[in-house]
């Protein structure tokens, strides 16, 4: 049987980590930044630049409404890294069994395949302890790192909406929200680990 | 331990039935109707009356946006309604570990319990599939059955938006949001019934 796991994730909410648990448990790949390096393979651009042009990055929400400062063909560099990057998960969807995170997998399969669609979410004060933890915020103080999450939850949004016309975080979207906050991150894993193997 | 699931669903999400059979495995009372009953002893209120002046009832907007034809004191018959409803709910919750369904239950108890906050939800169409088997729709066609469960919808989320000022069916109101239509129901007992073990 060949099932693909979509988890959507907020900022700070570790639903990377839930990801990698649960591929870890059910022998499957997981894919988040092979999907930049396949990305930059398949489009001849630096991993950065990819990165840097896509959800995770700063200022490419600008750089799309503002006048164009590079071009590919008639598309601005994120719509070019777009397309190919929606190439690249309908690929490895097809090679079998995986859980995608992020990279809105949800709507890029949407439709195409057997999938569990996931959402992982936490109250903005467990995601800003998470952020200081897992990445360097050097001094920041923690006013600022609730508004850089704050920002990054609005870039994501942002993103989420301008490329599938939809709404981040709107439940419609998925089969199962779970608040890693509330719930840990281990009944979280284990939740999607059993709706994997059970779900008809 | 004592510890409350609350399960808030959209019409026709087969929440109810979900609810249920937690309830009866974890041999825990399940409270739906019975706080209507309950409702009704304490205010002196028919059961029909209150039923028509909640959540359930059509007509109940209509009524608190105009000029009030009856009063309690200084309050409509929904805002005595309401408070008399909330109070049955947090007497019920004192009692020990149970299953409430519906009745803003998750907004009533915020804060003061062990508790775990379900949602369940379902694609419209699934939904009103349920509500042609479940309900008596006499021969109303499929169109006049979506419409009906559009309504229901409607006027669930404003009983809820005006009592407690939330969004009803946003996810951070919520520990766990499971789409029934796609899970299934039994997929959807489960994980609440391994959450509410398992949960810290």
């Amino acid at each position: 049987m060949r099932r693909i796991l979509t988890i959507s994730r907020q900022f700070g909410s570790r639903g990377r980590t839930i990801g990698a648990m649960v591929a870890k448990e059910l022998g499957i790949p997981l894919y988040d930044r092979e999907i930049i390096r396949r990305t930059s393979e398949t489009s001849g651009l630096e991993e950065e630049f990819v990165e840097e042009r896509s959800e995770q990055g700063y200022g490419w929400f600008e750089r799309i409404i503002s006048s164009r400062e590079m071009s590919f063909g008639s598309k601005s560099p994120e719509e070019y890294i777009w397309e190919k990057q929606c190439k690249v998960i309908i690929d490895l969807a097809k090679k079998g069994s995986c859980v995608f995170v992020g990279r809105c997998a949800d709507w890029v399969l949407r439709g195409k395949e057997d999938i569990l669609d996931a959402f992982i979410y936490a109250p903005i004060e467990y995601r800003a302890k998470t952020a200081s933890e897992l990445y360097d915020v050097g001094d920041l103080s923690e006013e600022r790192v609730l508004k850089m999450v704050k920002e990054k939850d609005k870039r994501r949004a942002a993103y989420y909406k301008f490329f599938t016309d939809r709404e981040f975080g709107d439940l419609k979207n998925y089969d199962v929200c779970l608040n890693s906050g509330v719930l840990g991150i281990e009944n979280c894993a284990q939740v999607l680990i059993d709706l994997y193997k059970n779900k008809k």
